[in-house]
């Protein structure tokens, strides 16, 4: 197996996450398109709206990983301050970016860009902008950091504007097994199945739904063939233990 | 503004996360009940069930934050790999915790305990249980680390158990005002809302649901008073504008 596996990260950017006010809906969005492309979701982390916190994250994980998409912070109001920390990150300055200014002058009536939406135009120095084709105001890209909005409608339409701009490696395919087992009558038969096909990833993930509990395992790999073989093996295991193997993936 | 700040971070353990195949449930769960025990929630990080990043986020986060908890990988299969990689962070052995034998002895009919159920009273050395009323199989607690299951019934429950060995500040009051306004309306006036009690914390949060632009304002602050007086002065400024503050969590 010597393909190169490409990395990404994601950094979520709001105290409204941390709060617990609002929850998270990009993270699985991203993970799942990503993978579709060949590109590995390694890590990804939520920050609150503070520069420093953002600026040193951001530097980190853009070194780390092979991409790095962030997520909010990129609106009118003062506590939007994305695009400024990006700026710092990368020791360019914030300026406005012409493009961006053209694009909200087409979309506002006149009179109606004030001094707060024009912010909207500020990117880092060298960026390219990110289509927005739900509210105009775009997202940036300064090398391998994708700048998107946090509003999940808007933020998927931007990752469907920048993604022929990402190279992946080859994906990774997936086979998902049900069963309502405990995951500890699985576990010694799974470890075997581990071991037996080393190039599959085999997850197991426990549910608990009322009073009964049941187990999803999942498999992941790039070679179809090992995966289909390591996923007859687990169905097999899971007959074994006298339960139904199911697609969890049917609905 | 003396008191001092209590600080968290959330680890969430698991490739089902990065994958997307899941959407974490634990993140907006623990920020909400850490934020009413005065404990603020700084940073969440995702990572992969490998042992060397768990590894080192865990001994990164464990050093910055006054409390760590970690979500996921407790359970009996060879994927679950969390109380392991804790005890390496620690640099202490990983033992079979007698107590926790004994609540997995007791709650297993006779024969039933085999060796991947053992492996869940495995913890380093030196770690106190957290009770799991749920499912048995406890969490535990090694320095200011409190690792808990993945499943959310089993770590809401776990948190319970735990949550009186915790010490917060003051916990963050919160005011919410929601109002059918575009957020570059309100930039400008929440500016000077912002600039006047800069002891509160000012969130502009936009929405966009069937074609309709609105956002939720979120004040956050430990002095009643003051919360108060800037979120007067929020709604008036929505009632300027020709809008109708509205309370969002009324639901």
């Amino acid at each position: 197996m010597s393909e190169k596996i490409v990395t990404a990260c994601v950094l979520i950017i709001g105290n409204e996450i941390l709060s617990g006010r609002t929850r998270d809906a990009n993270l699985a969005f991203l993970g799942e398109r990503l993978n579709a492309l060949g590109i590995r979701l390694m890590e990804a982390r939520v920050v609150p709206d503070q520069d420093e916190v953002i600026i040193v994250t951001l530097n980190e994980v853009r070194r780390r990983f092979d991409y790095v998409f962030t997520t909010g912070g990129i609106g009118p109001t003062h506590d939007d301050i994305t695009a400024e920390c990006v700026a710092r990150a990368f020791g360019v300055p914030l300026i406005q970016h012409p493009e961006a200014r053209a694009i909200l002058e087409a979309h506002y009536p006149p009179g109606e860009l004030n001094q707060a939406r024009l912010r909207m135009a500020d990117t880092p120095e060298g960026a390219t902008l990110i289509e927005n084709p739900v509210s105009k105001a775009p997202g940036f890209q300064i090398g391998n950091v994708f700048v998107m909005a946090g509003i999940p409608s808007i933020m998927q339409a931007m990752f469907e504007s920048l993604k022929h701009r990402l190279t992946g490696g080859e994906p990774l395919l997936t086979k998902a097994v049900a069963a309502a087992l405990p995951e500890s009558y699985l576990a010694p038969g799974l470890t075997a199945v581990q071991e037996r096909y080393p190039e599959v990833e085999i997850g197991s993930y426990p549910f608990y739904r009322m009073g009964v509990f049941g187990v999803r395992l999942v498999l992941r790999a790039i070679d179809a063939g090992r995966l289909t073989a390591a996923a007859g093996e687990v169905r097999e295991l899971v007959r074994k233990l006298g339960a139904k193997p199911e697609d969890p993936d049917e609905k």
